[in-house]
C-alpha cells in the first residue's frame, strides 16, 4: 500500500529576478519589478511529501521527524535568512525563480532519501504563488 | 524537467441549481436547498496550475503575472459579482454546479494558454466543498 | 476571571447593496457593482465572542455546545442559502451591507444570552473584507 | 469529463503509538514521545476526494451532501472524541499511525461508494504532517 | 507608543473534561462526548500577545525569540504529547476545559515577563472553537 | 452604532534589522540572524481596521473600496517588492523591525482617513510573528 507522507517547512530569504548575461533593458523587459537590484523577500512555505509502501513493522512510510530534520539540515539551514543570489551556491548561476527553486530543493531532499522513496515538493512563494515539482 | 506553477484567483457570485426541462417538485428532490428560487452565493477560491518544462532562458514555465492576466479576463471579469444564471452565457442553458463550472472555467483558461500548458483547476465553492479537473 | 469563549460558523446567501427609495443612477455610483440587480453572494464566515466570568463548578464561560446551538437556530437557519434581501425580515427595509448584517446578527444572538454576558460579533464578507460589533 | 469532487471534515481523538509485541525500550526508541502510555491527542482534518464522470442529468460527480453523510456516518460517528487505540475496532491490533489511520479510513469511505468511484483521502494529523492514500 | 508583539504556538494533549467529587452521571449531562473516561485529544493552537512600549534602542516592544522560547519552556515542553489530567500538575484538581487551560498558560508565561508587559492569551482548542484571556 | 471594517492586504519586501550607529557586534548580538547584511525578506500580511459610527444612508462605516485604494496607494506602492531599509523613505534611519514598521503604516493610512475614524493595523512578518498598533 503506497501511502504519501507530507511534511510542511518555511524559510525566509531575499532574492533578485535577473540573469548576469543579459542586458538591465532585457532583465527589466522579461523579469519587471521581481528585477530590482537590492532585492526583494518573501516567506517561502514548502511541502515535501514522500510516496512509498507502509513499514509493516512501525505502520510508517518514513518517520516524519527523520523527514523534518532533512528538510531542517537541507533547506532551512541553507535557505533561511538568507540572500539566495548573494549566499545560496545553488543560485550562484541560476536565476532564483519559484520554478528553479523547487528543483535546487528537491534534488537537495531526493539525495537524503532511500532510492524507492518517491518525492514531490511544492513550495509557496506567495498565498497565491506556488510551484510543485516531483522530478519528472 | 517539468514543473507545476498555481496561481489562486478568487471571485464572488449569486446561483441556483436546478434545470428548466425538470418540475419544481423534481428540482427540490434532487438539489434541495440549493434550488432557492431567489438564488444564493458563494466566494468561489480558484487554483489554476499550469505544467510544462521550464524554460531555460527565463527560468519560467509561465510567467505567472500573464497567468493572473489571464485568469481576471477569463473568469473575473466574466463571473465575479455577477449572477451565474443569469448574466454568465455558459450557463444560460447548463446547471451551475461546481463540477460544470470548473470544467467551464478550465475550457476558458486552456484556450488562452499554449498547447504544450497542461492545465488543472480547482473551485473552491465553500471552504469545505471543492472540485478539480484535468481535461481528462 | 473574565475569559472570551468564541465560536466560528458560516453560511451562504446572495445579496444586493442598494436602496429603493434611491435613483438607479445613486445606487450605481455609491454601490458599484455591489448593486447588479440580479445579485451576488458570498460564504460569511462568523465569529461570536462571548465574555464572562468562569463558572466555578463547570470551568465554562458558556457551554460552547450551547453557544453553537445559538448560532445555528438564529442565523444559520435563517440566513443559510437565502437571498438576504428577498427572503430575511431585517433587511427587508435595511441595507445588507455587511456592517449592518454584523448588527441584526449581534442582537438575534444577545437576545439568546444571559445578561451579564458580553458579545462581540465578527463577520467576514470575503477572506479580505470582514467586519466587527460589540453593541457600542 | 472525469472531474475530482472533495469534502473536508474534522475528529478529535487520543492516541498512542505503540506495539502490544514489542518491549517499552523498542516502542520508545521507534515512536518517542508518541509512545506516551497516558495518550497524547489531535485534532484530525480529513479531505475526502471522489473521481467520476460527471452525471449529464444532476451536473454532479456525487450529491456532496451524500458524500458530508458517508464521512459522518463512517468516521465522524466512529472515531470522533475517542480514543483509538482502545475504543475503535480497526485499531485493536493495528498501530495508529497517521499511514495506517489514512487506509482504514480509505476502505470505510470505499465500500459505501458506488463501484466507478475513484477515492483519494488526506488525513492532517496537524497542519504541518499529512499523509495521502488513493488505494494503490 | 504601545504595540502588540504576538507569537503563534501549538502543542498536541490528550484530556477529558470531568470532576472527580461528580456522579458519572452529571459528569456525563454536563460534559457529554468530552467526558469519555478513555480521553480524546486535540491539536491546541496558542498566541501569546504582549503589549509594552517600543524600545528605542532596538525597535523591539520584546524580542520574539525570547517570546518563543518562553512559550517552548513553559508551555510545549509542559504539555506537549501529555495527557493534561494525569500529567500535568495544574490539572490534578482542575478541570482542563480551554477556559482553565488558557489561565494555566496565562499564569506561565505572565510570571516570566517584565512587570510592565500585559499579555493576553488566545487558545484554540479547535479551528472553530478558542478561548482568550487577558488577566482581567 | 461603532462597527470595525477590516481589509486585508499584502506586499513582500527584504530588509535587514541594524543600526547604523552600532557596531557589528552589536548588531549581531541583538539582532542574530535578522542582521543578515545581504538583507533577507518577508511576505507581509498587513489587516487595517477602521471603527465609525454606520452611515446611515449608505450602511457603510468607509466604503471598503476606498479602504482598499488608499492601503494601495500608502503602503503596497510604497513598500511591494522594495528592500525597505534602502528605498523607503521612512526607514533610512529607523530600523525596520516589525513592531516600526506597523507604526509607520498606521500613520500613512491614518492621515488619509477621515478624523472620527479610528485606527488599527496588524502587520504579520510571518505566519507566526505579528504585531499591532492603534494609535496609542
Amino acid at each position: 500500500m503506497k501511502v504519501t507522507v507530507s511534511r510542511k517547512a518555511h524559510f525566509n530569504a531575499a532574492h533578485r529576478l535577473y540573469r548576469k548575461d543579459w542586458t538591465d533593458e532585457k532583465n527589466d523587459a522579461v523579469f519587471g519589478k521581481c528585477n530590482n537590484p537590492n532585492f526583494h523577500g518573501h516567506n517561502y512555505e514548502l511541502i515535501a511529501s514522500v510516496t512509498d509502501d507502509i513499514d509493516k513493522e512501525t505502520g510508517y512510510v518514513i518517520d516524519i521527524k527523520e523527514l523534518k530534520d532533512i528538510i531542517k539540515e537541507e533547506i532551512e539551514d541553507a535557505f533561511d535568512h538568507k540572500n539566495l543570489n548573494l549566499e545560496v551556491e545553488e543560485f550562484k548561476d541560476l536565476n532564483p525563480t519559484a520554478e528553479n527553486i523547487v528543483v535546487v530543493i528537491y534534488d537537495k531532499i531526493k539525495k537524503r532519501l532511500k532510492s524507492t522513496n518517491q518525492l514531490e515538493v511544492t513550495l509557496y512563494e506567495t498565498p497565491r504563488n506556488f510551484v510543485t515539482y516531483s522530478g519528472q
